[in-house]
This record gives C-alpha cells, structure tokens and sequence, in this order.
C-alpha cells in the first residue's frame, strides 16, 4: 500500500479534497480513475487514504507524464464530474520528489 | 482541513505509514507532534488522513526548516519510539511544490 517509488528526483501530484455527502458515482468513477491511471505512461504509483479529508498522491516520473494525465479524455471528465458533484473543496499540488526514505 | 499554503513554491514533507496494532501512546504523540510542529519556524501547514495506511503531509518554507524539524529533541525521540512501537512501515518524501491550484 506505501508506493514502491523509484530513486528520486520524481514527481508526485497531491490531491487533497473534501467530498459533498452521498456517493452520486464517485465510488465507481474513482476505482476507473486508479485503474486508468495505472495504464498512463510515466506512472509509478498511487496511495490515498480518507478520513474526513481525503489525500490521494499519485507519483509520476515526469511532468510530462502529469499533463498527459491531466489532458486524458476521460479523466477530463472525471474532474468536471468532481467539480459539479463530488467535491465541495479540492487542491491539487505538482511536486518534485528530492528525496527519500523508509523504515 | 485542507491546508492553506502561500504560492509555490514550498516544499511538503509526505509521511506515509502502516501502523501496528494497538495505540501504545501513539494518540497521545501524534498531538503533541503536532502542536509542536505548528510552532516551529517556517511551518505553514498539515493535512492527514489514515484508512488502513496513513498519509500526513506537512508543508514548509524551505529545506533548512524541514531538517530542523527532524532535528528537534522532542520529535527524535517521537521518530525513535515510532520505528520501536507504532510503524511496521513507513516512508518519507521531501518534496518541492512547483504548482498548485483549486477548486
């Protein structure tokens, strides 16, 4: 479940949002979301967690790789769904990884 | 909930982590970090979230504010109960925000 990352630098893009109540498809669009995301190029891993807030860093070993994502049809879609039904809040960060470690 | 940064860039520390059973003072810690991370210079925020893996992500104003951070008395001695008591596993990004943006 921790992403087994390659050796830094690599990117990783933070989602941190606040969902509005009920499920309205969400549950379904989010496990296409992380299969499709899987299948992109430059993609190297995922972890997500909700708790009230909800996190999902997706890590990439390009920006490239990250604007191709972003640019993807059906993840277009996804995101204007995400902002006409499923989140009430969001923020989306682009990070380079420096460095790393792990117990 | 969702962390308000200035303008990139910053940098995020990402902490994720599998937990062991049981609190073992864990709670209690997990507090008191971060009230005493809120304190330190250059900190600018956190967000966290745990379902089964655990992902809290603090944000920083530069490098030399994150290795003082890891370097506080208190937090050491947090950061070595943890690998003995509260984490079968975990991992730490540091990070440099390029971009950001919300909705």
């Amino acid at each position: 479940m921790i992403a087994n990352t390659p050796q830094p630098p690599y990117y990783a893009v933070i989602f941190t949002s606040l969902r509005t109540e009920g499920d309205n498809g969400y549950g379904a669009m989010s496990v296409e979301m992380e299969e499709l995301a899987r299948q992109q190029p430059g993609f190297l891993g995922v972890e997500a967690a909700r708790e009230g807030l909800g996190i999902t860093i997706s890590y990439w070993d390009s920006t490239e790789a990250i604007k191709n994502w972003k640019a993807n049809a059906r993840h277009l879609f996804a995101q204007q769904q995400g902002r006409q039904k499923w989140y009430t809040h969001y923020k989306t960060r682009i990070c380079k990884v420096e460095r790393d470690y792990e117990f």
